[in-house]
């Protein structure tokens, strides 16, 4: 069978989406993929989703992954109304807020991946530039990361792969992804590094709801300086927790590591001396 | 007069190259600017540059960055070649062994910024997986953002943006992006600061250089594990390092920050509780 | 005048309560009050809130202040009853579940004092002995100090002592001690140290939510371990990040203390070598 | 039988003082013992330590806990013979300048364990707040957990209570409390984790002799600010020391746990994942 | 005039000892003076003091300075007496018990530097091979370089060749380095970094009781083994906490250097982009 | 047999130099070698490097161990001629640049150790005083030690002891310690550990390349006092790293520990409480 396209479709940015389609290839050696992104940068008013779906879809994709903050504005809706046109299968990863969109997803034949840990920026002029964004997402990669947000959404859209190349049915996700369904796939032998995954998660889901504070109900400039500056604190906080639970998995010698191989199959390891199966 | 469109293609991936997109508009709030990203994912055969160079165009940017690994492979200059036919400007900005290149890329009339710290990653089955390249994305970037590669390419492209508003001729980077040129754009205030974000820089060049040699030549599969893991391990202590750094300069509440503003901009401010200008 | 008689009715266990007595009179300096404490150890039935309430009155105090998780269950209202009939003036300190109480509290009489970082700790069997018990009340006793509770706390208490002393009108206090009121009377010189510490606050107030999670929602014994060794986790994550705070004013010789004289009058100072005025 | 109940009487403070009830009884799940508690605040003049003995003996306990920094004063003396009187039993819990009086306290028939590690606190005006006050308490309670003090008291003082239940006869413990015997309580699966623990116990012996020296001994303002300032920073990486030997600990998954059942067994257990026997 | 010859005799090893001579002479840029050195690894039984004793003075020293540890024992005595009978100027430096030998070295026509942090090394085979022995010395180099005591050293030194030079009275330097003696040399700026350094000095102190019990003391090897491995987690801990002390410092840009020059004058400065005076 | 005379001359200052002679003898036990040590302080010229080769000779000693920085100068190639017309045996310990003169260390018939970690200090007099100097040398060898450097040096040295000891014919070491050679010396029990030291000397590595450039490339003052300062840094980070190592072996009761017995053997030992074999 020929390779199977993926879309991705990223408009605005949160933090799952800037290394998404590097998680399906990490290595650029899979030879049963090829991956094509569109994206719109920061921004999601319409004028850029739509385009960025038209595009994507352009692309010819067999399925496609959108990113974006908050689906349940109108204009991602607007760009999944266009997938769902389209008839090409797709999952729409997105924060805490889509969860209001969850069942509108659902009715358009859409699949979502809802990651609550995947944090608001602290978008306010006083605090972020962008020195300040690219740290807060460098700390909230390194979360999703060691968290297991990495491993759900690799172990997700590798099943959407392997249900097309094998002509099975398709049954895109669905899923609130929460502290334990995300720190249960990411599969911490030790239980305190798993304890320290798991406050890590939850710090990040707080910065979410600190940053919606300051971004959008406190209007006092001070006031929200104070509250994005602390939300970012938190986050890098959290990365921190985050980096000792994997440094108490490297002091056991029992990091997983899921390397795919070229056929695309997820092997696993778990001694850093071994081969991958 | 309209707003610029600014077009990416992105080609496989560099440290450079998840964020790049945010740093000209951090806050989606640019009125001036409108962006368009195309991407290949993790691989960049010639079948994917072409691709990408293609669509790109088909968005008709005012201009184009395109990101890739060692811009010197014949795949990347294939993209080259595309754009300098389409006659849109284009810079490249690439690692390390895109040096090689730079009269090439100079001759075919396009900017090109090499950023030494950008280092490859280790790209080992027995190591790489998901995760870690998150990991290594997340530190990359943390070194990045702080040492003042941000700064640079923020200053850059937002100078080709100011010469097509003001129809002024374009004269588009050809930077070699050192420790002291960086560094110098973060404009530390403290000099250990600055003597750490040094320090930060050329450990993260390092990593360049001991993954090329666990990459591509060594052979035997321990051997390179332990290559590629050490480097992953100092690229996590430059991360460590360039924190360091940050936090000296929030002690004396002097950190820079640089946010655009709606109309472009680039404002500047040091204290947290002041606005800026 | 003859000294005041501080009554400190104790009951069961909260973070603000085992040393709330000393920071009346941290050095045993003061000429202008005593102190009497009684307490139940940790249980909070009505036969231990009632006796320590009697108890307490029995000791003559000029007023009373009293503490308690969750004011708002039956026993500790009970203890309150007991105090409003004394025709004592009480005060009521305790945690975010006592809200729900508030306007009971303040119908009979007494003032109240809830402090929202005032978490509960993780009281599962399989979790908690003496030893994580007494990390856990290190652990948010150093955010309390920290982020500001003592100072609020501190200045409340003197006030009715002064209002008594003084033969002034009693205005018990009714505060809900959040993160923005306890911060501000830390009164960090530097705002990053300001930040860090309103981050510590909100992370010690999300330990109280999973650990309510985990000791009364959770049913599976597994899960409800992993819940409140992760809050844990949080807690000690968060009296990290409030030492940092500190560690910052430390680097710029700008800790404020505000120590009491002999006469109950409390000082100020900034530097270390210099006299408190 | 019906309930045991344990009287704590608290005069001044020391660090095993503050949470000591609470070490009996750590989720007030116990059905066997009640506890009553009186206190005097900071002071330890005749007056309150007087009061304190006469308060708790009035609450009618079964046995009495006395804590008190340097035993070997007359005003404390004075409270234990009014215990003596009592015929109540009673044990005193004091810090090391007490070992002065232990045969004193012997001859009078009580028991006595001497902490080593239980420092004096930096008691000067121009450095003693209320917040630097909780914070020399959070870092001796965690040195003293984390070190096996709380172990010993809580295996010691269940053993009188065992005797009490069980109507055997009372051997009131005479410990004078040194690294060794608390390490050992603590019971360090790992090597290391047990040196840093022994050494974090002598940090804080230490820092009792500079506490002594900057509160008694020298008289210059500045030199005795420093001395005592010294002495804090001590306790601080004393503190951070224990910390990192429960790390270790949690690194193996071999914390040792040992809850109170509620028929006040003190339970085991090694993994967090299992239950305690 | 011609150079001074400055002559060191080593004499097994304490932790002035490895680099006492590039103290004087850091960059190997001193027109003022020679150094030679005559040393006998880790043995001093009369043997080996004699013959380094007598080799140094063969290399015509202007002065000497002596390293040994605990100068009271019989065989570094011989060798002081073989100085005092050649006339030579000699100075001891050596370690806390060498204060029982200071009238008699007084007495010698000698002068001594005694530094108390100069702590004994846990010196037992169960412990101690050649990479503990070197971090231990790493550990110890750093509290003493940044609590003061090379600046007393090298300051007491170059008094002596300043008089010599000058032809000045020699007055040897009769000195017990102890903590507020160093740390006042150190001159710090910040009061905390002061504090810290001052602990730090306190910790390498005891560190030298817990190794003269686990050395001298205790006979059982696991215990002795226990002692020697924390009193090494201490002097690491010590080194951390100095460092901390001069991370304050740089955070200030104000750590004091005294850089010789090559007329070996002392110069100073505080900020790191400013020019030695 | 009579004990081996093992005779140092140290000329100038490397990281390897100042425990040379206590890594062979690390308690003074040994009963199978004695030790002589001459030294030249920091200066390298032909003055010193030849009387510190003159004199070591007429110690008689039956090996020499020679270390300097650069073996290539003239000056000691020089002290090297004298030894090989003494025809002791002697092995010249040196850094990177001596690569240069390997051959010619070869022709004359000594060995050498060339140690790629032992980077080269930052000897800029706006820099390096004598506090700089120490705290250099104690991080870099606190990365020699733990990485592996001391095991090579002990036993290649001890290797020579034992053939002369044998009257076996000597081999003298010809070896270039990079980072494999050494950190296989160091063999660590946990992988990560490994990589983490392999990390630690590539850093150690790469501040001699920096500190060559900032001492004799770089001519601006400013520039070359930010290049040393990060020199610095970046040796500091190294410290801290195979600090890191180091805790990951002892979090695994894993330290290999190779204490010499009294009669010269290498024992081992892993567990902390076993006796070395």
């Amino acid at each position: 069978m020929s390779e199977i396209i993926v879309g991705f479709a990223k408009m605005g940015n949160i933090g799952s989406a800037p290394l998404i389609e590097f998680i399906l290839d990490e290595r650029a050696e899979r030879e049963d993929i090829d991956v094509v992104v569109v994206g719109s940068g920061s921004k999601i008013l319409s004028k850029q989703t739509k385009k960025v779906a038209q595009k994507v879809i352009d692309l010819k994709p067999n399925f496609i992954i959108m990113t974006t903050p908050n689906a349940s504005l109108k204009s991602p809706i607007e760009a999944m109304e266009i997938f769902k046109e389209s008839r090409i299968p797709a999952v729409v990863i997105s924060d805490s807020p889509a969860k209001k969109a969850k069942d509108k997803i659902e009715e358009m034949g859409l699949g979502y991946m809802i990651v609550e840990a995947d944090a608001m920026i602290g978008a306010r002029k006083e605090f972020l530039d962008p020195v300040e964004m690219g740290l807060f997402n460098a700390d909230i990669i390194k979360v999703l990361a060691i968290t297991g947000v990495f491993n759900v959404l690799s172990k997700e859209i590798d099943g959407i792969i392997e249900s097309i190349k094998s002509n099975k049915q398709l049954n895109l996700p669905r899923l609130i992804i929460d502290r334990e369904l995300s720190v249960s796939a990411a599969n911490f032998q030790n239980p305190y590094a798993k304890a320290k995954a798991l406050a890590a998660f939850e710090l990040a889901k707080q910065v979410g709801k600190l940053n919606v504070e300051g971004c959008f109900m406190q209007k006092d400039w001070k006031q929200y300086t104070n509250t994005v500056a602390s939300a970012h604190e938190i986050m890098r906080t959290a990365a921190n927790l985050a980096d000792e639970a994997r440094e108490i998995e490297k002091s056991n010698d029992s990091i997983l590591r899921t390397p795919h191989s070229s056929q695309g199959i997820s092997l696993q390891k778990r001694k850093l001396i071994e081969k991958p199966r």
